[in-house]
């Protein structure tokens, strides 16, 4: 076979399972996940030991320590990934809610109900116990997967989907062998091949680097759920409460600055008073945040504080869009509340952003106006993710507008169709 | 500019505008649309003879009648365009519906709420009268347009658009000049280059044959949403009540054939009488219909029937997927239930299918299984239309699964975004 012929065997095997997996009751579906999670424990040595052969092969192609680390399967990485296919297993079943209901007045009942996507192909980089779950996440939402990792992960890639399918058909036989596949062969030609094939394919979702995803998104014929960055920022009203914002914009910087939920900017009112900027540059600098920011910002600051030049630096127009995942902080001082919503939605990336405001108007217009997946009122940017929003799990965050939008957990797996229930309707 | 920096112009511009449109309250809108269908008849003048410039060079294009009659602005169609621009005003508004809501343990309230999608690019054909109708849509729904319609309705399209913007802006100094656009070229690049603007442009959606959705959804790198045809099918399970059966499929089919919620194939199960294939035959006939069918269905109705040869004959393989959109069907008899959702899965558009019976365990096989925007029991694929759904007014049928599914009124030209409403709250 050639390449192309390999990717189109795949596709259409994915689209087959996929009509096999709406057969599969709720029941069936979390006996399968907890048998696949039983089974990955059981064999967490041969796992391992395709594991070994990958981190050789990584070794041998001179990976840095930081990916060989993120490619190892550990003891506690392997019943990590058993623990989360469990978790899955306990979530309510995603497929079949009533979304909307409504009878005409010829009697025709329309229903509208949440479906499975059909089949969604997930292409990642290192780490294999993104494999798991992926696949968990997709079988529980119905979809059959395409899995395409990194190249460094193909032997543990392997042996994953491997465990999860056989163990699913041990204890279930209608379960689609094809339900999970991993794209067997690490040619880079195989991905634009994949994405070609709008036919079979309903959707891909790319988790990895900005880098990675706009490949993915350039080359694609489906639709692709993207994420390219987050560049978050908090905005200090001129009412606000200073303390609060204070602590917010601490918190959404620095409690973990290397995650896209984590802010890049900080937007201060010009109206709030010139007390507020010496006392966040203090306290950033204390948490060890370089501040990269604008002229009236370094002269509030100058004016009262001794100089730390190396810590507070003038920002270039690069910095304003810059997602540093790092303690690095753009700082701008803004015209109210308009002054940031315009510097948010020409600048940010449609991820999270938070005003710290006590008037009620000038939050709304903000909430309004602001256009990311999350904005927030008085609270940290930290909490976009699908635990902290109570999805129980999360396969990605989107800041797309078409499909889901936000973090992604189990219903933002699914589609929708309309049934119409008659009772011998015809149109006159 | 060249080609290039016009599109880029055009699709600043209308990410611009589709900011200033989140500012509208819900009766600005409103006014703005009522004002644009006053405008539009006011002009009715100007407007006709724009529309005959576009007349006078169709005729020298050679353009066939038909095309000339589709692109001719009657009074008729011009008041109609009012009279929609009227009852968009009068629906709700589909921006700001709260369609979910949770607090968090941590006293966080979630909130998911209804946003216009952002810039919306419509690509159609000749009818000019779609420039208002699509328009009228996706201001309701907060949406800025970027519109591209047939060559050969430029004039019209430019003045419809010119008008509504005006009467917008009399009436409302905040309705942003740039929230409808007509591009104002027929260069053939200008699409490509168009789509190729995901930073500015969040969606297209193409309306027409397949050959220009096909096109559009080849070049673009912004989502599409998009219906290529509709092959829609009617099975009458052995269980079925066969008057209602014949009722559905003849009006299904019938009632007018040469729309795309009409069906091209009709599925009959081995299991039902005899006697049903010659009599569906029969009632087809009399309505003038065709049929192409499989040797089995021949065989039932050439033992009870008279020979109709040229309404009768042997399906080919590749009538199972054609779609006719004329008095011409396409019947084959399949192996229950099972058969029927195979065929359908393999065949079918994606569009509106039916199952007639009354075996509830049957129909919600079927209704399950089938994987279609909208899928009937016992009723007419007919239904499938924004009206008939109770939509108010329709822009499109999606036939596909992410986004939008079957078809689309306001609601259904939203995107959400989710609010965080807190007290301060930060993450630990």
């Amino acid at each position: 076979m050639t390449l192309e012929e390999q990717m189109i065997d795949i596709a259409k095997r994915a689209k087959t399972a996929s009509r096999g997996l709406t057969t599969l009751s709720t029941d069936q579906k979390n006996r399968c996940l907890r048998a696949m999670a039983d089974a990955i424990e059981t064999n967490q040595e041969a796992i391992q030991s395709e594991n070994a052969m990958d981190l050789e092969a990584g070794r041998e192609m001179g990976l840095s320590s930081a990916l060989l680390d993120r490619l190892e399967l550990t003891e506690t990485r392997i019943s990590g990934m058993s623990q989360g296919l469990r978790e899955v297993a306990e979530l309510p079943d995603p497929v079949g809610r009533t979304l909307e209901e409504r009878e005409r007045p010829n009697g025709l009942k329309l229903r509208k109900v949440s479906t499975p996507i059909g089949v969604v192909v997930i292409i990642y980089e290192s780490r294999p116990n993104v494999t798991a779950d992926a696949a968990g996440l997709c079988l529980k939402s119905g979809n059959a997967t395409v899995l395409r990792g990194g190249k460094e992960a193909i032997h543990s890639n392997q042996i994953i989907a491997k465990t999860m399918v056989g163990s699913a058909q041990d204890i279930c036989p209608e379960f689609p062998l094809d339900a999970i596949q991993v794209v067997p062969t690490t040619d880079r030609q195989a991905i634009p091949l994949l994405l070609s094939l709008s036919e079979y394919i309903d959707l891909c979702m790319p988790r990895g680097g900005e880098g990675l995803i706009r490949a993915v998104a350039d080359c694609s014929r489906v639709p692709v759920i993207k994420h390219y960055k987050g560049v978050c920022h908090v905005y200090v009203d001129r009412e606000a409460d200073l303390d609060a914002a204070a602590a917010i914009a601490v918190n959404a910087k620095t409690q973990r600055p290397g995650v896209c939920n984590a802010i890049e900017t900080l937007l201060i009112d010009e109206g709030v008073h010139d007390d507020f900027a010496p006392r966040i540059a203090q306290l950033l600098w204390d948490h060890g945040v370089e501040l990269r920011a604008d002229a009236a910002f370094i002269q509030q600051v100058n004016g009262s504080l001794e100089s730390r030049d190396s810590k507070l630096v003038q920002a270039t127009e690069t910095d304003w869009d810059a997602e540093y995942l790092d303690l690095i902080l753009a700082v701008k001082m803004v015209d109210g509340v308009g002054g940031a919503i315009a510097h948010i939605n020409q600048f940010g990336s449609g991820h999270s952003d938070t005003i710290v405001t006590t008037n009620d108007t000038t939050a709304e217009r903000f909430l309004n106006e602001v256009d990311a997946s999350t904005v927030y009122w008085n609270a940290s940017t930290r909490f976009t993710d699908g635990a902290e929003f109570g999805m129980g799990a999360e396969i990605g965050i989107s800041t797309d507008k078409i499909g889901a939008r936000g973090p992604m957990g189990l219903e933002e797996l699914t589609s929708y169709k309309w049934l119409g229930l008659g009772q011998g309707q015809i149109r006159e």
